[in-house]
């Protein structure tokens, strides 16, 4: 007899599930039925930034599969529909067809819940008003082309210096407009400390973007007809023909939280391992809706990002397939590009460290690419925290050009391994003038951090 | 009182030590003498081939610090000064003025050899010939740059077919000249396995590099005036203006083992953790004229590389100067570029596996360095091996463009850690667009390689 597993959400986690459950079932053993609220399925939410600048220039091109080929490997897949209730007790799930309002409700025999994020609005005056957009999902990103391609005016704000904010001043200004970035922090992209994040407000401002810190968005002005036409602060108004929000997004968990399912503190849900929910052996969750363990703190997380959704997919898929996989956790690592910065952090900043109480050294290092001597050698700069006892890496920050960025991952698998700064500076990695120093700026970091955690 | 040590050569890890000890010990506690044979310090020997191609304009761009920056560092070095005998149980060096030959004793209290590599030249017919080059020492360059502007011709043979024979071939083509390459295997790089050297031999000729396989030099012809006219092979004669040795190094031992200190099968002197001559406990040695454990194997290996002389070359200074450090051994990681081809390895290849008994599986993937989408990605082929019983990590190869190439890092520090290619299968490397797939090579590699793992 043939089991049903419903699933809440289309995009990475959701259909990376899906395929993975299918590839160990087939369709006389599982049905699989995809709901999904918006018009798009597996794409590249990240890559929606790009989109807007211009560097990817198809929609389409963000979409990694569609859903007439999700259908052709027998997924029943259900676009414009959104679940609008789970009835845990009855195993089911009530589904309203957006065209026509239309509801029904479908039993499930195993649940998966990949609702994705919401980007946070806060409730200001006007912060829902025409011109102001999120940029979480495709649809968000058409919505903005639209607005984009309307050509109401040239001056752009975004609210918000994380790396949603600032890939999108940057797409903003490679459409040619003027970008104003409200910051709330000392400086942008406040995954970072701030002595790194200083170099990315640096780099902005040299591509025109003008960056305001320290302030507080109060509300957004608008014109007769309801348009957005400035960003207000304590300090000031900022004209706005659009305005972008990235101030961050939130779990959408509301619909979870409603039937009852455990919420983290951040409103993720809480998951075991295999990613099923908490005390319910046939409710998975994965992507941006769920808390992750964060493996050098030990505390959980909200942190929505593609590459941990695909992996939550593959993992819930095999159990909803019958196998066995686990997600172990993250140990934070995150990269972008600003300009022609590559920025990149793993595990904790200083606040971090303090914020759960560990005492630790930290060091910062200025070093190239390449080999100093080979053309196209630029400078990069290293932060690395280390505990002070211990020597235990705790986390790597990285600032610099072309080559920069991926370096992180020497850091990440690290933390990972849980690996003291000694053991790093003796690790084997790539050398080439091509390539690296031959000190890789990385054990460079790691040297002078071991020299600290020595001077104790 | 003061003690003195002696330090034999002068490029990485002789000058590392030299300045590490220094960093320690004052010039009233320890006398450093360093003897050197050639005319040069601190330079990078990786960086020759790319000095002979043109991309690096000044010789003097490979010297990282100059005789007269050591000096003012109270370490008395003496150029062109050749240790001729190093008599252990009187602990004294016999050192020969090469320009005057003069000889004088010199003892010591403490002892570094740090006497490099040489090119291996097999003892054919006409191999010591005008004409006839190794790229091993700054000298080397020196002179193939002196024998390319004398400008006799436009015919260059590369003899080897290792990642110095391929840099230098590239280098030959870059200044004009009609390149062979000798290859005495299947195929280029056989620090890969022949599957993934197929990629570079098909880089090589697509920029013209004549790439001749399973070929044995077995003489290098001479005109009357002695210049190297021509490269025989059992197969055929290639003509020849200039002729360049990659066929790789050997330990420069001669002198350690007239001295009776204990050698490994490779030639390359055995020492401990902490880079200690095995039962000498004042006789340290370092860089390419030594053998390293392969962390991976657990056997003794050759591998010079200016990275691990470096390392070499900070563990004996702190030896040296009082202080305790160790060398744990190395992964075999290496990387290259190859026309616009970036190539890397690390780990054991199929070969070094069936050497050591080991039961593996192996997989290789096709992906891209960024999202597919994005502007830039370019294709990359990831070879992983792994234990067919535990799926340990054992190696992987990687061939690819821009960004493909530091990925090895990725898997040496994963190696180094003793990971599951299921392990790999979770860990949170960077991604961003511009970066990587949502799943980055390595990982689809290590998903795939999980799967042949769990097939048994």
């Amino acid at each position: 007899m043939s089991e049903r597993v419903v699933i809440i959400g289309a995009d990475a986690a959701g259909m990376s599930a899906a395929s993975q459950a299918r590839r160990l079932k087939g369709a006389d053993e599982l049905e699989i039925v995809v709901f999904e609220r918006g018009h798009f399925t597996s794409y590249s939410a990240c890559g929606v930034p790009y989109w807007v600048g211009g560097q990817v220039a198809d929609r389409d091109d963000l979409i990694a599969r569609t859903p007439e080929e999700h259908r052709a490997r027998d997924i029943d897949l259900r676009l414009r529909t959104e679940i609008v209730e789970i009835d845990v007790p009855g195993t089911r799930v009530r589904a309203r067809d957006l065209a026509s309002g239309a509801e029904t409700w479908w039993d499930y025999d195993k649940l998966v819940i990949a609702t994705g994020a919401t980007p946070i609005r806060p409730p200001l005056p006007g912060i829902d008003a025409a011109g102001v957009h999120g940029v979480q999902t495709l649809d968000d990103g058409q919505a903005l082309i639209d607005t984009l391609a309307a050509d109401r005016g040239r001056r752009a704000v975004v609210v918000g210096a994380g790396y949603i904010g600032v890939e999108m001043a940057e797409a903003l200004i490679n459409r040619g407009y003027e970008v104003t970035m409200i910051n709330r922090g000392t400086e942008p992209m406040s995954t970072l400390d701030p002595d790194m994040g200083v170099l990315i407000r640096k780099a902005m401002q040299g591509m025109g973007i003008r960056v305001v810190d320290d302030a507080e968005v109060t509300a957004v002005r608008t014109d007769d007809a309801g348009r957005a036409r400035a960003v207000a602060t304590a300090d000031g108004e900022y004209p706005a023909d659009v305005v972008v929000l990235g101030i961050g997004v939130r779990p959408a968990t509301d619909l979870a939280h409603a039937a009852g399912l455990p919420l983290g503190a951040s409103g993720g849900l809480l998951t075991d391992l295999a990613m099923r929910v908490r005390g319910h052996e046939n409710i998975w969750a994965g992507g941006d809706c769920v808390e992750v363990l964060d493996l050098v703190s030990g505390s959980l997380r909200h942190i929505p990002l593609g590459t941990h959704a695909n992996k939550h997919g593959q993992i819930i898929g095999a159990g909803v397939g019958g196998d066995y996989a686990t997600f172990p956790g993250v140990v934070g690592t995150a990269v972008s590009k600003v300009c022609d910065l590559e920025v990149a952090r793993t595990g904790l900043r200083e606040k971090d460290a303090r914020r759960v109480g560990l005492q630790y050294v930290t060091t910062t290092i200025e070093s190239t690419s390449r080999a100093g001597y080979f053309p196209g050698a630029a400078p990069m700069t290293v932060k690395m925290l280390a505990e002070r006892r211990t020597g235990r890496l705790l986390g790597v920050q990285i600032v610099g050009r072309e080559g920069a960025g991926k370096r992180i991952d020497i850091a990440a698998v690290a933390l990972t391994a849980g690996m003291t700064v000694e053991q790093l500076t003796a690790l084997d990695l790539g050398y080439a003038p091509p390539f690296s120093p031959v000190w890789d700026p990385v054990l460079v970091a790691a040297r002078k951090a071991l020299a600290a955690v020595r001077r104790g």
